[in-house]
């Protein structure tokens, strides 16, 4: 399977409600790894927006009352194009107004894939992780004692939501009821920049958009790709800000054969 | 004409009324090539911000409902105290919400520069173009071939708008009723990054603002500005990442003389 | 003490109701000093957030009625918890909203730090500054002569808030009632970045907040680290774009030792 090349062939148009701190980063991720972004957030035009792209990301990062509005909306519009659906519930259990919205997308939306951090998940699937805003929590981080753990409510809430889960961190997770990956794709010196998650979500629903026929395939490769570029990047940066800017680097120079060689994907 | 020294000398205020995507690289591509930006969108300050500032952007990419009233507000004050103001009809075509708000603001304000892309002005020229999106369409793509005919509906939407027409993409058209000129700056790869189309309609307002009696040199120059600013940057740059810092990089070395060797630009 | 070492063991959880143009860099230097951002500005969660965090950044760069009601809601569940907040009135002197913002927010919240350009403070001092837009202008700006007189006022500011103030520019001045320092680093390209003060805004939270018991220390070495971040940067940058990435890589490099051998901190 040629994800990555069909993603850039195809060139899907991932629209894309997300949070003002990372949205610049994942407008250029998309572009680099062979889509194009669209961020209108507005009700009075996210379902026609919605309509002419391939794909729709939610990230509730800076969510707020006007664009819980448009998340809707255009979730739904995205539902009824048969659309994939991306979630990115980003500090869900640090409040009880991100709870509740992740509860109506989760009620009203049907979601494709839903990728976050270990806390994040947790508090989905156990209702009861902690948060440390929205950074996980250190007790919380996968290992490799607890990947079995993780893997077992991981495709609990998968049946529960019909969604693929995806749970980053340093060793990742790829879940849907029956099947699951993990990847040790990526360097600890990601977590010390903003929005590599956001740019994840962004990268799957570009690669879904892409490979419709192989959503959980798109999402396994998505995860490890961008735990790949992470590390091809940290060669060559100086510290934080030079590694983001390595980051997209690679994401646009990236292709099937260069993930072939660089991926640590395992079947469990 | 030394178009660049004199926006150095000036150092206008250029107030931006801009999506939230590319709002910071088009702050530091306002500073880099020699003015200063303001970013205030709040209808209860627009006007008095406006009015101690040189120029307006008004830039559609993620139009609301409470920047529309800014837009126009800080619109009619730019007009009448004689300041340059640009448009950017970001995604115009693309929804009935962006073709109304852009037919709102040329019957309220009066425009100095329509800048966008082939797709977008056909839109406004034509009311037929089809987008992709933000992005243009690529059938739509100017082409030695088709030149000519944009540059028809181009002078007619100018000669409707009374506004300086750019529309940018492999080759740029810049024209006013009566004048047209192309410029052939610019590298493919400029067209994975978000913003560079933004970053641009931000310079052509540091340019006219501080060349008021030359505005449509300044948009020129501006066009092949930015075009060249890529051609240098991608030189040093290993991926898009890069090549995106490139470009301010260079937007902040560059000079009037860089800019006379460099320019791509032709009569036509 | 170790300032920065303390922030690293620490990280702090730093709340941050900042604008959209600069809050990616906000972000990355929280995280590049040590400490962990969280920008949650809806008004249905900034209690519950603030009450998990461990400092409160308000800055009124892109300020709208949304988030001045959130800024406050956050400011007082800051102050009940004895979190501390800073205060970066970006612009304030340029309109009427701005100026009656902040003296809203210093009537009902109380803040530790205030650091704004010298337009800014002085016309929180002195109701009397000029501004030019967002930027300080060039009369006001601190020299060997002027000195003395800025910390006078500064320290009559810091009186009647009960807040350390920073002034920021070719020279830094930070005051509380009885002591006054300033530091000497930095070049003058940082001004040249959109974001530099708001930045340094939150290394100063950061700092702060792992460091309670001193404050003032604290904050005078954050103004210097932000400015040896530039001094550093700018030997390896090649233009502004790259100079921006660069002073993030120093932060996330910097440590209490690099500061002991580059800081320019006088007592005056």
């Amino acid at each position: 399977m040629n994800i990555i090349e069909n993603t850039r062939k195809k060139c899907p148009l991932v629209h894309c409600i997300t949070n003002y701190v990372t949205v610049n980063d994942v407008a250029n991720i998309v572009l680099a790894c062979g889509a194009s972004p669209i961020m209108a957030d507005d009700k009075n035009e996210v379902e026609e927006m919605q309509s002419i792209c391939n794909s729709l990301v939610i990230n509730i990062g800076t969510l707020n009352e006007r664009t819980i509005e448009s998340m809707i909306l255009a979730g739904k519009t995205a539902n009824k194009y048969n659309h994939p659906v991306i979630l990115d519930p980003v500090g869900v259990g640090a409040t009880k107004f991100r709870n509740d919205t992740v509860n109506k997308l989760l009620n009203e939306v049907r979601f494709d894939v839903i990728r976050g951090n270990i806390s994040e998940i947790k508090t989905l699937a156990l209702k009861s992780g902690k948060t440390n805003g929205v950074d996980a929590c250190e007790a919380d981080m996968i290992t490799d004692d607890s990947v079995d753990e993780v893997i077992s409510f991981a495709k609990k809430l998968s049946k529960e939501t019909k969604a693929i889960i995806a749970i980053t961190g340093p060793i990742d997770v790829i879940c849907d009821e029956s099947n699951s990956y993990i990847t040790r794709n990526g360097n600890k010196q990601m977590g010390k920049i903003t929005g590599t998650g956001c740019m994840l979500t962004a990268v799957i629903a570009s690669y879904v958009a892409s490979n419709i026929d192989n959503k959980f395939d798109a999402t396994v490769k998505a995860v490890s790709a961008m735990g790949l570029c992470g590390e091809l990047a940290i060669k060559e940066s100086k510290g934080t800000g030079s590694l983001r800017v390595g980051i997209i680097d690679q994401m646009s120079l990236l292709t099937d054969e260069i993930l072939k060689e660089g991926n640590k994907i395992e079947i469990r």
